[in-house]
């Protein structure tokens, strides 16, 4: 502990204050946020600029954003968790569209949920648990009146067998002449018939994630796409056609994007496979990722992929040693339409 | 929202697919949000309304909150956590001079923090790690060079002599004619000491939040007040004088104020020894909270009261049968700004 | 426990309090655990069985472990998350070996790691800091060093050579004649191979999961192994080579499995693709799951479906209506290993 | 562990991949945990001190606790959360029977539950649902039967009318007699009362954890008293009394114990205000801790100081440098008696 107290004291009478000789201790004094009625999104960032913990995290988050939202930087979106089914689907399409997405790493899951939305299906706002039933029996009944449950998101059964329409009569036929296709053919394919379905019945929600994909030539890729529904509808499909996916074939290109790229920037919403494999991507290109932003909210101290830091990332050569690079630890159905929004604000000003 | 469930009736029809009867299922669509440059804070809140999970949690958390600071409502706040050290002091104070805080229950480390700013103190933006050095070499050096570290913020020590000054010169005296006094009388000597300091050193951070309570007739409990420096330091000065602290006699006004409040709000910021004692206030009184707004990041299933859902209140009679209550289980330096700027905003229009 | 519900009785009419009417409570005290120098871990477990909360959880586990490692029941076991790299390999090798494992569902990292050690290669204690290093410093000074980084284990790089020199030499000649083969017969490839080098060379870490799969005739399947070195080393092979991996292929032979089970079980570390994948494998099946048990850490709110409750899943028909299902949310490298000792002692008692 | 690596470097030479020289790096190999059954919890600690992550954590806290449970170790034992209504109780009061507690900071909560278990009270396990209600109409409908929910834990209400009826007849008329008494009067003579009525009335449960400190000289410090029921009924008499509360005298013995103690030890189950009392105790004494162990659930990333790490508690100069300090993250039902009886075993061998 320090015995300067004595002389601190004395300064103090003065009014002076002096401050010991410090190396470690920059002067950065926090500021206090402020609240206004009507402040827009982009000032409600700037004020987390001032506070600590995860409202300054967010705060870098925008920034990184920002730069990353730039053109010359080539982006890896990795889209995780049930991101689509929980209402942030238009965000992902937008981003695509005004060309700040350049590649999407996301799961089958994301992909059955925004095809289901583009075609005319809808998910419900639920209920964890319903009146007069308890979590268990809120399940049981669910399933007897056929209804899923994520969460506290609802999706009627039918659905899946308009999905499977979808899919038998628009989708496979053609990837069944080209036989063996990679997943990303597979995804292609899916957003150019879910744009045609979405225009020609005239569904009211938007075409979403796979269609803007398709029509804005952005690459989505999905290792793990038998782990859905998507990828069970496919298996059905191949088991009686010539029909089948590569699981290697789309490393290829993925990489070669990753190799050109003068920029790279990787913005991962969740973990699981669309992080690690996003981030993976880079171990085979000479160099690494630039900028880096997570939103998530795994734990870090598990050990576990998903929440591991971006600086564990940098041992492994997945970032470049001087990258900018954030997380921000909280749910992403707050933080990413917020850091979206914050930033979009600052590069239109 | 969407209005094509006719269309997929139809479609379904086709498909030999037909809805079920559903009683648990009721039709109320996902929507999806969209993040737009230059949206205002009340907007963003809105779009999260649209969606599910932490973002639903948000909107209704401000639904809430609107209702709860209408003039009728008593609001009592509690306040944990690093709020202030971590830059939320100023949004508080603010709540209070616009009337929108009745009672304040908060703890001793948070009205450390927000004297030493009053008087001319200053956190600091930190690191958890510094440069060159390790978590715990780097707090060795923190040590040394007279700083402490609350995670990523920085006080630096000699602000705790100033502080003690200030005690014993401004605060402590007055009450020592008192002798044995409640809890809340230092509270409000306190902040009638800030708010004279704070205007007589012309110190550029704002009084703060003892202040504005102290010159708003707002009182502030603080039941663990030994746990913090401010105990520390009213211990010390017990020993050579008549002061003490009553630990129970606060508790009379407080229960009388809930007695008799038409209808009551808890709005409660972290967990904790406030978040209880706010609750249990109404233990005593016929009727219980009316709204309740938790915002914590204290995981729910250790079955430890600072994540404890506000249903389980309920089962106490904290909470009234039929009361408006939600818990955002996030970071609260990012949720505590959004919700109180979006509540503002709608109480302005 | 304690039958002094009659004294109470007596003396609450003796102050003139009775006990209402109950439906919703019933008789059924918690104990108090003890700890004991020299209980065995089913003892503990049986502590845990008097306690509340996370330990009456993972009592319950034990009692749902217990009937799952019954001879009738077909165990599908999911493991995610670093579980190879911090010491938990052993356990499911073991477990596999006893018949208490059936199928096998895992990442393509636990492949790569299992396989590394079992050929000779080492993971290390490390640490998230080292001396003298900041956290990013540290990442830095690991990648000049040729260190990667898991947490806090380290992974010396020229362990991927010698992975990648064994997969070369004994692993994907066989597989190329075939041609394009499915992801489980890689991975049976694999765990042949690693039985075999580990034998020859003398390696003192036990051959490992992959191997034991191999000698009993346990599928595993890796729907992400792309994601993984595992994959990335299968990927650069293909580019040079016939050979390829189908993604679809192994879904027949495990819908198979999952449609002929008497009783099934499914026991999941982690969450991400093999929990979901685990789970989903039910939907296609008359039945589902009659036990299943989670030991996972992320937390429940996210709406994600690593932390989804398994009382989620029966809405989709992944569960039986009356299973056996409980899920222990902590860290699995201390639950997992407990867990499955307890179990065992039950069975041998 | 394996000494292999001879082998491996003869592999790699003739791979042509060579071991860089490594500073960061030292060899210490991960070993993997074995589970048996039949075996003593002991043995399980050690099995974890082969593993990783929160299994490495635990295994080290089981060595810091055998070296705090020394007899020349004087040990503060912070206990906060709903410890006693979860059945942690007794080991709590072993530990203080047999010597390894010397000073106890707890809540009011967790004496008041407690003391009603010495009396004759029950909780009992309950369920966060009950069959067919909803959590809020299950909340509701314990209302109605008189019974409080803690988490998965019931509490019938009348017990709170028998804690009042002891409290008003044991423990408050001899405290009037000396009028303003310190809190841990207040908590030696609720001690005394349960140890005594607990033996009168021939309860089957123990006298528990405030008897056995009454019994051995063990001074139990409660800061916030008021935040609970204990405090509720301590200030209703100080209504019609001369009997209150002194809110600071305690402090003057506790620090008194930490100044002259030799060596010392903190041991600390959740966070709250005992954690920080207990820690904070040392900021007026001239050393610090030389052991801490910190179980709890609490998350790190908050900035709050329940999840705050102990190396942060060194910048304060509450640890010493060279503290032996770990930090459990996982539910503290699982973990506490895990420690407890590892290190007991240790200590037995």
């Amino acid at each position: 502990m320090s015995d300067d107290h004595a002389d601190d004291s004395a300064a103090d009478a003065e009014d002076g204050h002096h401050e010991p000789e410090r190396e470690t201790f920059s002067h950065d004094p926090i500021g206090h946020a402020e609240a206004r009625a009507g402040m827009t999104v982009g000032e409600l960032a700037d004020e987390y600029g001032n506070a600590g913990v995860g409202a300054a995290d967010l705060h870098e988050a925008v920034d990184v954003t920002e730069s990353m939202f730039d053109d010359d930087v080539t982006v890896f979106f990795g889209l995780a968790g049930a991101m689509v089914p929980t209402g942030m689907r238009r965000i992902v399409a937008d981003l695509i569209r005004e060309g700040h997405i350049d590649v999407l790493v996301t799961t089958g899951a994301n992909l059955t949920h925004d095809s289901i939305e583009a075609i005319g299906g809808k998910h419900h706002h639920g209920a964890v648990h319903a009146e007069g039933k308890t979590e268990r029996e809120h399940d049981e009944t669910l399933r007897d009146e056929g209804v899923d449950r994520i969460y506290n998101v609802y999706l009627p059964q039918e659905f899946f067998a308009t999905f499977e329409s979808h899919l038998r009569e628009e989708v496979f036929p053609t990837l069944e002449e080209e036989g063996i296709v990679s997943i990303q053919r597979l995804t292609e394919e899916l957003g150019r018939a879910n744009a045609e379905v979405n225009e020609r019945e005239g569904v009211s929600e938007g075409p979403g994630i796979a269609a803007a994909a398709y029509e804005n030539d952005v690459p989505i890729y999905c290792p793990a796409v038998q782990d859905s529904v998507l990828g069970l509808q496919a298996w059905m499909y191949s088991q009686t056609s010539d029909f089948s996916l590569d699981a290697l074939a789309d490393m290829t290109a993925l990489t070669d994007t990753a190799y050109y790229a003068e920029e790279a920037g990787a913005f991962i919403v969740g973990g699981g496979v669309p992080k690690n494999f996003t981030l993976q991507t880079m171990l085979v290109a000479p160099d690494a990722y630039d900028y880096a932003v997570q939103l998530t909210m795994d734990p870090k101290q598990t050990g576990g992929l998903s929440g591991a830091t971006l600086d564990e990332a940098r041992s492994w050569g997945k970032l470049e040693k001087d990258a900018d690079n954030v997380s921000v630890y909280a749910d992403a159905t707050i933080t990413f339409p917020l850091v979206v929004a914050a930033a979009l604000e600052r590069l239109a000003n």
